[in-house]
Order: structure tokens, then C-alpha cells, then sequence
């Protein structure tokens, strides 16, 4: 590659029982930095499912917008989701937090049977025919699971998880903190981050083994054919 | 010092343009539990003086609470900023964002005449009266510099800031990214961070040198009874 890789990162909110989990997505970011790669936020322009109390962990009766609170993360340098073009990006990255099992999908409240947001849907499988690496973090790697079927998956050693992405299809793979789950041929790269009980330094080490992970395959380029979708 | 190092971690809302910026506040939490020390965040427990849209840079009309908002940065592990008792912690540190200029002070609006949060201007007066360590990042040293007015602190190279915290009564200093202005006697270690254009490994690289000087300027207990109060 000729340029800097470019990651298009997809951001769901911002606090983890609702949106984003922040430690998550900033170290995601830090890490593209420090690799000298670029990024870019996106997120889709949607009602969140709800909005969390983080505080008390109850719901509150206030309604936010998922683009708009995921540019608190990006400090405004964010874009609506639709306008993710997959040639302009060389990777596609989902920080996890409960927004991508509440707000990107309903995994959350329907399991298996989960519908996916249509964008996110869409730039996945975008980017799966483009051959290029997807990452995805914590409770993300069941949104790939759930558009791809057949691909090979970490929720870390979650029981309750890892049965459901069994039943969407995908193979789980068991990891300890930092760890990546390598599917190289549909060029998905994922860790368990928050899933373990973990500090914030192992995020940081889970982000950037993604991070990595995802810059050297896509120096593999023309292996593997598998149409996926 | 026969424990660990402990941080006390003082939040002022979750987003660069109405609370504590989210890059800052997650790197000084990543830099502490990387140097193996101990955190504990806090913030007030207090209106936001407004919610800014991060999309759009315009106010919303909703409200929110700044301590309810810092807890999705602290993911629900915070406390209010009056429970903060000196005996507990080591060190006290301010990550930067306009929270810091709008909630816990006034500095936005009304200059070197602000008013300060009262449990903001407690906790800094306990702490150096104890002649342990204060951090602060960005925009934050001006809470410093205007509780002790006679004190070493840096803004970055802004002229007006620089201005500003001179005419509180403190000594500004210039300085590039990453780097740290140390005021030895006062025990308070500032850095510009997100007051200059910067790259967020610059970011990470401020919030660990202010860490990593806190917990040198430690060892040097005994030295200097100057009283600030």
C-alpha cells in the first residue's frame, strides 16, 4: 500500500450501557495514531434504543441520537454512516459498549434472531466483497457473526455469547485479555476487551493487537475467494 | 510510599464542548493504570451549565447532570466530588475539556474574575495543603491558577489563556506537545494537551508525563512549607 492505511471506525453512542464503550473507542483510535494509520468516525443517524443513567444504571426518560452523542468521541470529526464509501477505507473497526448489541442491532433483546441496522449490514458486507480486514471489539464480533454466518469469532469466555454466535452460525473461539481471533479468511479480527473483567490497559493492549492484526492482513491481499454474502 | 500510588481523578462531564474531553480523561486513567498505580474518579453533583450538540457545536435544550454524564467515562465507577477526603489519594488530577471551564469554574465566561465550583476549590486547597500532587490538563490548570494565584502553570502557547492565568496571579509558561510545566514548590504538574492542535498519541503522551511527574514530585516530601492558603 502506497498510502497510509485508512480505518473507518464505527461508533454506536457514547457510554458503554448505551452507546459506545468509551475506553474502547478512544484506544482504538490511539492505537490507529500510533501505528501511523488515519481514521475516521462514523455512525449511523438513529434514536438510541434508550438512554442509560450510568450512574444508577437506570433508564431515564430523555431520547438522544446516536450519531450526535458518538461525536462527543469523535470531538465532531464524525460522519452519518451512509457515507461510508469502502474504497475510500482500507479497514472498518467496531469499538464494542451496549450500543452495537442496542443501537447497531437488537442482539441484545433477541439473541440470534437479531436484526442488524441496515448500514451496518451494509458496510460489513461492503467490505467483506472488497476483501479487506474487519475488527470488532467486545460484544461487536456478533454483529460480523450475525451478517456473515459461517466466520470465526471471540466473545472471550462468555457461555451465554458464545452459544449464540454458535447458533448465528459462527464458530467461537475462547481468548484471555489482549488476545485476537484471527478468521484469515474472511479477514475478521476480534478480542474480547470489556467481555472479561479487565483494566484499562489490557483494553489498550486488545485494541492495539486488533488494530495490528488488521493492518498486516491486508498486506495478504488476493488469498482466499470464499464469496460470503 | 509502601502502597500503590492513588489517584484521584476529578471529571466534569462526558464531551470536549460541555464536560471533561473524553480522549484526556480516558488517556490520564490508561497512563495511571499503566504505571501501576490505583484511580477513583469523581465529579460534582450539579447541573451542566448547558449541553452542546457535538455534531453541530450548537446548544440543545435538554439538561443534564455533570456527575451522571462523567459516570459513563468512569463506567459507573465514580463518586461525588464532596466524598473526596485528602487522607484517601495521593495525587489529584484534572483532565481538560470545557466542562472544566463551564461547570467546575466559570472561566469561560467571566475570565480571571471566575467563580469556582466550591467543592472544585476544596479539594485543590486540601490537597496542596497536605503538599501532595495536582495534574491538570488543557484548559484545567486555570482552576489551579486561580486558587492559588501564585503558582507555575502552562496553557500550551495561547495568548489569551496565557493572559488570562497571569492576570489570576500565576506565572504562565509555554510549551509544546507532550510536555510538562512543574511548579516544584506548589507540587503541581500541568500540560497543554488538547489546547494545542494535537494528534491524540500527543494526547497520551501529555496525560502520561503529568502521571509519571505526579508520582516522582511524591518522593520530595518535606521540602518547602510555604503556605498557599
Amino acid at each position: 500500500m502506497s498510502h497510509k492505511f485508512r480505518f473507518a471506525v464505527v461508533l454506536s453512542g457514547c457510554g458503554v450501557f448505551d452507546g459506545s464503550e468509551i475506553h474502547e473507542a478512544t484506544l482504538v483510535l490511539l492505537a490507529i495514531d500510533r501505528l501511523e494509520c488515519t481514521y475516521q468516525c462514523f455512525a449511523p443517524d438513529m434514536p438510541q434504543f434508550h438512554v442509560i443513567n450510568h450512574l444508577t444504571g437506570q433508564e431515564m426518560s430523555e431520547r438522544r441520537n446516536v450519531l450526535v452523542e458518538s461525536a462527543r468521541i469523535a470531538r465532531g470529526h464524525i460522519k452519518d454512516l451512509r457515507a461510508y464509501a469502502v474504497a475510500d477505507y482500507d479497514g472498518l473497526i467496531f469499538p464494542g459498549g451496549f450500543g452495537a448489541a442496542k443501537n447497531l442491532s437488537t442482539v441484545a433483546f433477541d439473541g440470534e434472531t437479531c436484526k442488524i441496522n441496515v448500514e451496518v449490514e451494509r458496510v460489513i458486507k461492503h467490505t467483506i466483497l472488497a476483501r479487506k480486514p474487519i475488527g470488532a471489539l467486545c460484544i461487536s464480533p456478533t454483529l460480523i457473526a450475525k451478517v456473515l454466518g459461517t466466520v470465526d469469532v471471540t466473545i472471550g469466555q462468555d457461555q451465554r455469547f458464545s452459544v449464540l454466535v454458535e447458533k448465528m452460525g459462527a464458530h467461537h473461539r475462547k481468548t484471555n485479555h489482549g488476545e485476537v481471533c484471527t478468521d484469515y479468511e474472511a479477514k475478521v479480527v476480534t478480542s474480547p476487551c470489556y467481555m472479561l473483567e479487565s483494566t484499562i490497559s489490557q483494553i489498550a493492549n486488545g485494541a492495539e493487537n486488533v488494530v495490528k492484526t488488521m493492518i498486516e492482513l491486508s498486506s495478504t491481499e488476493g488469498e482466499g475467494t470464499h464469496e460470503r454474502t
